[in-house]
This record gives C-alpha cells, sequence and structure tokens, in this order.
C-alpha cells in the first residue's frame, strides 16, 4: 500500500476551524486507501508567544527549558488535529516525540534527528490509525525535550518519511508552491511546477522562505519526493524531486533575495599565512555563520583588505570578537554596513550554460546597482548590494532570465 | 534537613512579572536551606482556553487527547519557572510527568496518582537543585499522558509531598487562606487560622474552592500538614493539620455554599425492595453523581416519593435516563428544579454540641427560608433551598454560630 507522509505548517493550523478543514483533507486522502502519517506545527503564533514570554523571563533563557516550552506548542496541536479526526469516525492520536520516541542529537535548540523508533506507530497503522506526530522535536539521550533549528518541522516531517519508508512526503503551507520569485516584491512570479532538490536547497538557502533548507538535504540524501502545495486550495503545488526527472529549458529557475546580511572589512591587514584562519576562528566558535568572503589580491607591500557577511544579528558581536584579537590579526581599520542584501540566481540549467555571470551583472549594471561582494557555486551566483536596491535588482534579473 | 513542597497555582503564576516574583519567594527559602520541591499550575487562563478550543473541535473531544492537550499548559508554566530561577543563579530544572515518571490509573480526564519516582528527582535535589513539576498531570502505564480532576495541582503536590516526604506543603493561592465563608457574599467573613482535615474535607467538597478535596484526601491519609497562603502577600495564612492539633472554641468553623445543584422528585412511586437501586444504577453507570437523597415515609398504599440532587450539569442526562427506564422504575410524576443550592455548615466542635440542627433551622425558619432537603455527617449539616436565599442564609448562620 502507498505510504504518505501529510506535513501541515502553523497557518494551516490557524485556528479550529482550519484544524477542522485540514482533518476533512487528512480525510479524503484516508479514503483513497493510502497510509497516512501526519506532522504538524504549533497553531501559528503560539510559538512566537511563547518565545515572548522566554523573552520577558531571560534575554538568556535557559535552552534546555526553552526547548520544553516551545515543543509544548506542537504537543497542543497533535492533541487537536487527533480529536478532530476522531470527530470524523478516523481513528487517530497523537504520538509525542518521547512516546515513540525521536532520537535527537546535539545542542538544545538546534539539535538533529538520530532515529526515530517506527515499531509502535507501523503497528497503529497497520491497525487503520492515523498517527499525529508534532514536528520541530525530539528528546536528548538523557530524556529531555530538544528543539530542531526554528522551522524545524518541515525537517521532522521529512525524517519521518525517511524512517517510515514513505512514498512521499506533502507539505501544506499557506502558498500555492515554490515561486521564480518571491511575489510580493514582484508581481510576475511564477509557480514553478518542478525543481531539483539541489536547486531549492539553494533558493531556500538564499531566501526562500518555502521549506527549510536542511529537511530539503534530507529529502536529497534519501531521494524522497516532496509536493509543496496550499492547504487552502486544490491546485497542483510545486514537486522537488531528483535532478534527472527534470527538464531543463530554463537557465535560471529562481531569483532569491535576502534581508538579514551584513558586511564587516578589515582594511591593511598584514597578509602571512594563517590570517583568514586568525579572523575566522574566533567567530566560528560564537557559533556566528560566515556566509560569503572576499580577499583583495595582496600587493607587494603584504597588506590585504578582507570582506565577509554575516547575519545582522550578529554584527555587534563579530565586531567585538575582532576588536578583542586586533593584536592577533593584526588590521588597520573596521568598517561594516548592515544596510546591504544578498540577491541571487538559482539554476540547475546555469551550469552548461557560458555566459550567465555576464548577463547577471550586465542586467544590474544597466539598473545602476553596484556590486560589492560576489559568491558563486555551480549552481547559483550570489550579488550583495545595497539593500534599498533589492526589488530593482530582483526584477531585473526576473526579466532578464525570462521568467516574466 | 528539612524538605518542603511548594505549590503554586494558575493565578500565582498569571503573568511572566508574577512568576518572577515566585522564583523570588522560592529564592527567599532557598536562602534558608531547606530542600525544595516546587509543583504548578498552568499560567492562569492557559488551560480555560484550551478547553475552549476543543469545545470547538468536539463536544465530545476524545479524552486522551484532551489530556495531552491540557498537561501542555503545566509543561510550559514549569519551563518558564525553571528558566526564572536559573536566571537568579538557583540550579532548577522542569521534570516532566514522563521524566519522572509519574505513574496514574483511572480514566483520562480524572485519574489517580498511583506512585511517583523519586530516585532521580532526590539526586537531583541532593546536588543542590530545585525541581519544578507540572502539576495535574502524569502517565498511563501505556505512556499516554493523563490528567487528574480539574483543580488536580493540589492533589499532585499533596503526592510529590508524600512520595517525597517532604515535612509540609505550602499552597499558594490568590487568597489569605480559607475564611469562615465566602468573603464576596458576607464580609463578615473571617480567615481561620487552623482547619482539621476533616472539617477542611467538608468545606471542599460543599463549595470552598480553596482546596480541591481529594488533595486534602491525602493529605489527611498521610498526615502532611499543609499551609494554604497568598502569594502576594507575607501574611500568615491558614494550616490545616490533624484534629488533635486543634483547638475547638467554636461549634461551627465554616458556613459554605454551592450553586451548582439541581433536584429531582419522582412522585408515586410503586415502593417496593430495589426500587431505589432500579432508579440510581443506570444514572451511576453513566458517572452521574448523586448528592443528597430523600425518601417519604411509605404510606400503606405503597407508593413514595424520592428526591435526590446532582449537579446541573447533569439534569438533563439524569431526566433522560429515568425516562427511558420508566418501565422499571413504576413512577406517576418526575419533576425538577435547578433553582436550588446547597448551604451547609461544618464544624468538628458540632459532635459534641446538641441543639445544632436546631438552631440551623431556627436560623432558616426566621429569614423565611423553606428547607427543601437535609442531608447531615457527624460534622456537616447541609440543607437545600431556593438558590435566591443563598446569601441571606449564609448571613444568618454565620451570625448563629458566633463566626461574625
Amino acid at each position: 500500500m502507498e505510504r504518505i507522509v501529510l506535513k501541515f505548517g502553523g497557518t494551516s493550523l490557524g485556528n479550529i476551524d482550519k484544524i477542522l478543514s485540514v482533518a476533512k483533507i487528512i480525510q479524503q486522502k484516508h479514503k483513497d486507501g493510502v497510509e497516512i502519517l501526519v506532522v504538524v506545527s504549533a497553531m501559528s503564533g503560539v510559538t512566537n508567544d511563547l518565545i515572548q514570554k522566554s523573552k520577558k523571563i531571560s534575554s538568556d533563557f535557559e535552552k534546555a527549558e526553552l526547548d520544553a516550552l516551545l515543543s509544548s506548542g506542537e504537543q497542543a496541536s497533535s492533541a487537536l488535529l487527533a480529536a478532530a479526526l476522531v470527530k470524523l469516525g478516523i481513528k487517530s492520536r497523537s504520538w509525542l516525540s518521547w512516546q515513540i520516541p525521536i532520537l535527537t542529537e546535539g545542542n538544545f535548540g538546534s539539535s538533529r534527528i538520530l532515529h526515530i523508533e517506527t515499531k509502535k506507530i507501523d503497528h497503529f497503522i497497520k491497525s487503520g490509525g492515523i498517527p499525529i506526530i508534532p514536528g520541530f522535536q525530539g528528546i536528548s539521550k538523557d530524556f529531555r525535550l530538544t528543539t530542531l533549528e526554528r522551522g524545524g518541522s518541515d525537517t521532522s516531517a521529512v525524517a519521518v518519511a525517511k524512517f517510515f519508508q514513505a512514498d512521499y512526503c506533502e507539505i501544506f503551507t499557506d502558498v500555492d508552491g515554490v515561486y521564480t520569485t518571491d511575489p510580493n516584491i514582484n508581481t510576475k512570479a511564477k509557480k514553478i511546477d518542478k525543481i531539483s532538490y539541489d536547486e531549492m536547497l539553494e533558493m531556500s538557502s538564499l531566501g526562500a522562505k518555502v521549506m527549510q533548507p536542511n529537511s530539503i538535504q534530507t529529502a536529497m540524501m534519501y531521494d524522497i519526493p516532496i509536493h509543496v502545495r496550499s492547504t487552502f486550495s486544490n491546485n497542483q503545488g510545486t514537486q522537488i524531486v531528483s535532478e534527472e526527472k527534470i527538464d531543463y529549458s530554463k537557465i535560471v529557475t529562481g531569483v532569491t533575495y535576502s534581508k538579514t546580511d551584513s558586511k564587516i572589512t578589515l582594511l591593511a591587514v598584514k597578509d602571512r599565512p594563517g590570517v583568514a584562519a586568525g579572523i575566522f576562528k574566533p567567530i566560528s566558535e560564537s557559533n556566528i555563520n560566515v556566509d560569503m568572503v572576499v580577499q583583495n589580491i595582496s600587493s607587494n607591500n603584504k597588506q590585504t583588505d578582507i570582506t565577509f557577511t554575516i547575519k545582522r544579528e550578529d554584527l555587534s558581536k563579530a565586531i567585538q570578537l575582532i576588536e578583542n584579537n586586533k593584536k592577533n590579526i593584526n588590521y588597520e581599520k573596521l568598517t561594516f554596513d548592515d544596510k546591504v542584501s544578498k540577491v541571487s540566481i538559482v539554476g540547475a540549467g546555469m551550469i552548461s550554460s557560458p555566459g550567465v555571470t555576464f548577463r547577471m551583472f550586465n542586467a544590474l549594471a544597466e539598473q545602476e546597482i553596484n556590486i560589492k561582494v560576489i559568491s558563486t557555486s555551480e549552481i547559483k551566483i550570489s550579488v550583495l548590494i545595497d539593500e534599498g536596491h533589492v526589488q530593482k535588482a530582483v526584477k531585473a534579473l526576473h526579466k532578464e532570465f525570462n521568467l516574466d
């Protein structure tokens, strides 16, 4: 029998009427005679409310307790949805992470799913039941509640699909699917019918908020097809599948942007072996993620400028770390800019298409947009520009690569 | 070392500022060098909000899921309070019912605590930690979350005191202690300094809302002294202790009332052996609690009237059960009244004081209050009267027995 995982996000469960609608979607699938596992987020607003409460207690709220606090949100939504199904005459129950169990490793607040025990739930499914599993959480080896990264319910859904060997995973959300760019800033954005894991991974990492990057990585690794679609319509959404299943007619699949970047430049750094390590070691030890890095070619006076980008929320901490290490790093001056944004084009088609970089830079130059930093991979090109130019840049690139 | 259990109710944890105040109360006790276990309710409003949500899903919400849903409230408050203590530099953590575990038996929604495992938490306390335990819940043998009766956090606190062999249990609430009657309907109500388990049990069962009856029964059985006091003042509250520790100067300790009663009368019931059982069997099988019962003396025509009281919420169901059984029960007519209330006087002192009943009836007669049903035990007398006369009756009895 076909076995599927259905995941419903917070807005899909935003109030009781919506939960009842979700129950009907599940009922319909149930009538189709497939085996179903459901993964849920917390009702929208609940997690944010709990985070606000925690911040009022302490800006440095104990991490293990934060996980115990936040995971209560999905516990509640799981129970509500299970009871809504029972009301429709369907056998269902909530299976909390410690009941299954879902074992995680790593730090509180950013743990990873290590193993999901399948025996009890398999038995429940075989008896005709639909398990409702809270996303975003698990338990540690020493029996504490843990949470995955924010938005981790997608990751939970894909992990459930993997351990229960589901045929595919449907992600129900508040948008129709994945778009060529953000429809809020470019009305010409179009829904993508099919996208590869690679591309989706880049799109998510670069700012498309539809799915969490970790979840796509897992789906890619175990080749679990994903269907992202709206809870509120019957429209076909976006299929995320392996590359070979896609017919590439376009060089670029999507244009993304992020508005959470900031840039630090160290001027006149003494250029000797190990200097970059000296800069980035304390930063990485503080769990600050460095994104783009550029080092100017050293002139013969053995000095160089190093520019890198990090999340804005980490900016002041990173500056402090560097200044505390000034003696070791040996630079003349530090400048920073927190009004920068990253705009990217993503497409597996660009591997076989020379000239993409030129076309991108040219399209931006025509709009008189200055490029501050560039970063490329096989299937994406990202540029850092002034935040104020984001919309103009996205529109120009969307048009340039025939996505309009 | 002295070991105490502190229990904080929902209003004591009503918002983050209050949670921070509670943390300071605990900090103060901690400085006194005692071993502390804390039991918490959900933040006020949370449980009601979840119940409202469940009712919107179904009036017959699946009971196991309701327990999973509701227990999330105390999970959240436990985590918040533990983190507030950590912020004050005190070692603390939440211990959820499945982590301890707290084993229960019985039905979902009205389970009883069977056992609390002490080993891990004992170790935690010995290492200087303060465990925060969610009240009102436990797990069943098959690993499902369960809840006790509504208000069951008091019961949890007393059970924790029992299993961890605490010296006493402090119940922090939003009132100063137990009063001779409800101050809202009689301004002459006075705080009681000491009351016996027996009396408190009657008071709670008869409508005083300060503590849950089950919790007092457990405290009585294991002789755990309880101190009911306000979270918001340093005033001495009410000590609930065993009878021999109390000096009885008053016949009556308190006057209580309830406004949730209704009365059913079956007229001209054929009086033959087993008739009462025939009436009450289907009612008890439907988990409807019968409170007062009166049967008129049968006249020689072998007919009798039977009157009994039940909770108003059960009235329509009880009527239906009886009418469905009309053929077996064999009565002429059923009448009912849902505008009745029970007023009671409670006092261990009345055992040795003849004439209490007469004084009670006389005081009510002077107010022209008609008594519909009477029920007595060793330490209490209850009468059923018209709901509209409750305040007048309470004031008259409070005065009659020198409580003003």
